[in-house]
């Protein structure tokens, strides 16, 4: 007779039993949370509360149900209910100008001489510094940005609206590579842009859209992913199947916009990443306020500070310090050193299901980041691995249509000691300009803060 | 001492030392050509002569180096030297009117009315039977056509041009799902969009190529691959990539073109397949005529015949009846009753590294013929066997980039008894129009026949 055994977590026995001939299926176990007593207590206490089930099951529902619709372009001031006076949102949660990130500052001070408040940077700079202007996070009007993530009156917008939970989102255009606010640039150039962007793009798109009706943006995006998108780090096909969606339209309403979306569009394979965060975060808003839902419905970060919201919990964020962005590869001549912190609000979709949960769908980003498929595919289940559900509207192609890892459970992130990947790319701290891309972790200390304070907002009722 | 045995073929013999607990390690060898005798013969001086290996090396480097670029666009009666008088070119090897499929004579009499030799239907059908509309192939003017490959003057065409090997190559637009004349339908709306095709797209492709310059097609193929399309069944990506490229021009220097562009390309995700068989018959037409090169340069059929071209004989077609397509999927109420036999010369893509080449770079091919991305990796696997080389320019993504299989060698296919997958459309053998899909298989008798005339005719020099 032999023994078949089972071993949990200690592997030293299991090579033990191994050397001396027994079958032995070494089960990966480690203590929940490391070990660490105070966190055992806060998982015992939340894993036996029926209501984080209940609120999570109820998140998943309507994540699956969500159905956000690009229904609208246009000028952020004519669009953001709430974008008044002299106001600059950015990515991340608040903070204030002396803490300010160098990319998100000099974005910030461009958009402020754009919408002439101020005739140069440097009185943009004192105009910020003196709250003359002033500074509100995206999220703070329902809105969320990439990388710094800047929006004032002048910028177009996508309006994105899920009539499922009455929830409109809002994202500013992606303005391309090189010259970007995006990436922290404040230069004429990328002033000009905004101007072509907020004049003559975004209302072709909204023509377009007023003549063709909405698009669904997650429908698209599951297409994108069939074509190797990842839908953050990679939008290729996502950008050209919404030129395809909308160009008919276009050409026919607004004819004097297709040559500058034409333009803008052919080169910047990033242009559909903003949609696609205005999708997600209508979608994670309709979570925002499930009673008990541990799940984490934002991740957010300015490049100062990173932060995380639970939808059980929706006027808080708890945050930590960013962290720089792992896994780098930065162009010739920088280093770490040049790096400033994880930045924008872009990280939302890996709670939706999408970027670092679809992995598996983009063998292209593996091969970026320099490893193979297979790395990718690791990458998908370390998501799933703290995901409550699996996608039924983003399969991946090379595990014949399984579901992308969809939702974060504060839960699993504590108990494995686990947060969400983010691929993401990596600002010049202090010059602004893209200088390299990586795979960013969010922080697990504000998600344990987060689901401690859910616990014990549970225990006081 | 424990055996280590290798067995080759004889799966019984396998079978009892694993019984007898030997380690034994099966290779799937089988006598070639299955034995028979002449084949084995024919196989055995085709691989003892140093001229046909050298012809394979040298037909493999051109294949590798060829860079068909898209050039130009416009009426094939404009642009195809050779296309003069009342002549109808189509797919496959030379056919008289009365063997002709169902789908191509529509397709043909439809061509005819268009170009106002007849005044209807009947009356073209008519003129082809007399001979006062002449037929011949595309391949007889150096063009190539998916489908029934239906050519006349008011066709419009693309113009691809090799300058490595100075080949130029051309073939019709791809008109659409439906009413179609590729699809061998001969309706008002068919002919409608050629015109649209001939008088509004086409001159705008051809205004924006002259301005911006020609178009890498097989590195736009690269891409597509990367995104999900095999390049045979699935061109959504190369599509779009099209699109991409020329837009900006188009919109700048032929606008009124716009419109009917994105009308016909959103609407049509085989709009690029054309294209593509033109870069590879441009490609391929550069290996023709290379002395004693047994690799397999066309192949072709016309719903009757299928053919094959093998590029040490130039100026030979061998034939045999054309299969019907296997692994077929209907539309409802069809069945292989109703199925033309195998038709187009699109399945040139195969020899040259796309289509069921490259039938692991689509996924969604394979779930759409019902099958994993394991059956997907077998048919590239099925490819690789009978290639004399992997291609340096199209990567598979979920194999980490190892190229598809590139070429088809004669010998290979005649000593495994295997011959090139074709990744197609089924058409209605009476009615036209498309009622199905599948996967072909090229037969084998006519590349047996052309490998043993290759083999007689260096036996004689």
């Amino acid at each position: 007779m032999s023994l078949r055994i089972a071993t949990a977590g200690l592997d030293l026995m299991a090579e033990a039993l191994h050397a001396q001939g027994a079958e032995v299926v070494a089960v990966d176990w480690r203590p929940p949370a490391g070990g660490d007593p105070d966190a055992v207590r806060l998982l015992t206490a939340a894993w036996a509360d029926d209501r984080i089930e209940a609120g999570n099951r109820e998140a998943v529902a309507r994540l699956q149900a969500a159905r956000p619709m690009l229904v609208g372009a246009g000028r952020a001031g004519d669009l953001i209910p709430g974008l008044e006076g002299r106001l600059v949102l950015h990515a991340g949660p608040p903070v204030e100008w002396e803490r300010m990130s160098g990319p998100q500052r000099r974005a910030a001070r461009a958009a402020v001489v754009m919408e002439g408040w101020a005739g140069d940077l440097e009185a943009a700079d004192a105009a910020l510094a003196a709250g003359t202007v002033a500074l509100a996070p995206c999220h703070s009007l329902g809105a969320a940005g990439a990388m710094t993530g800047i929006i004032s009156p002048s910028v177009a917008v996508w309006v994105v609206r899920d009539e499922e939970r009455a929830v409109t989102a809002w994202s500013p255009f992606c303005d391309g590579p090189g010259e970007a606010f995006w990436l922290g640039v404040d230069s004429p150039e990328s002033i000009r842009r905004q101007r072509v962007m907020a004049e003559m793009i975004a209302p072709g798109f909204d023509a377009a859209l007023r003549a063709r009706g909405p698009v669904d943006v997650l429908a698209l995006c599951a297409q994108a992913l069939a074509m190797g998108d990842d839908c953050h780090m990679r939008h290729q096909a996502a950008t050209m199947l919404l030129v395809r969606e909308v160009l008919p339209a276009m050409a026919e309403h607004a004819p004097e916009a297709v040559l500058p979306t034409a333009q803008m569009t052919a080169g910047n394979g990033h242009f559909a990443l903003t949609l696609t965060i205005a999708a997600c975060r209508a979608a994670l808003q309709g979570i925002v306020g499930i009673p008990g839902c541990s799940l984490v419905a934002f991740i957010s970060r300015n490049g100062t500070d990173a932060a995380v919201k639970i939808a059980g919990l929706p006027d808080r964020w708890f945050t930590a310090p960013a962290p720089l962005v792992g896994d780098p590869l930065y162009r010739p001549g920088f280093s770490d050193a040049d790096a400033a912190g994880d930045i924008g609000d872009s990280a939302l979709v890996e709670c939706a299901g999408l970027g670092a949960a679809a992995s598996a769908c983009s063998p292209s980003v593996a091969a970026f980041l320099g490893g193979s498929l297979q790395d990718a595919i690791d990458r998908t289940d370390l998501m799933a691995s703290i995901a409550p559900a699996r996608s039924e509207r983003f399969g991946i192609p090379v595990l014949d249509g399984l579901g992308t890892p969809l939702g974060v459970d504060a839960r699993l992130c504590v108990e494995l000691g686990r947060t969400p990947l983010i691929n993401t790319g990596i600002l010049h701290r202090t010059d602004g300009g893209q200088i390299g891309a990586g795979v960013a972790q969010a922080p697990l200390e504000p998600v344990r803060d987060a689901l401690a304070a859910l616990v014990g907002a549970l225990g006081d009722t």
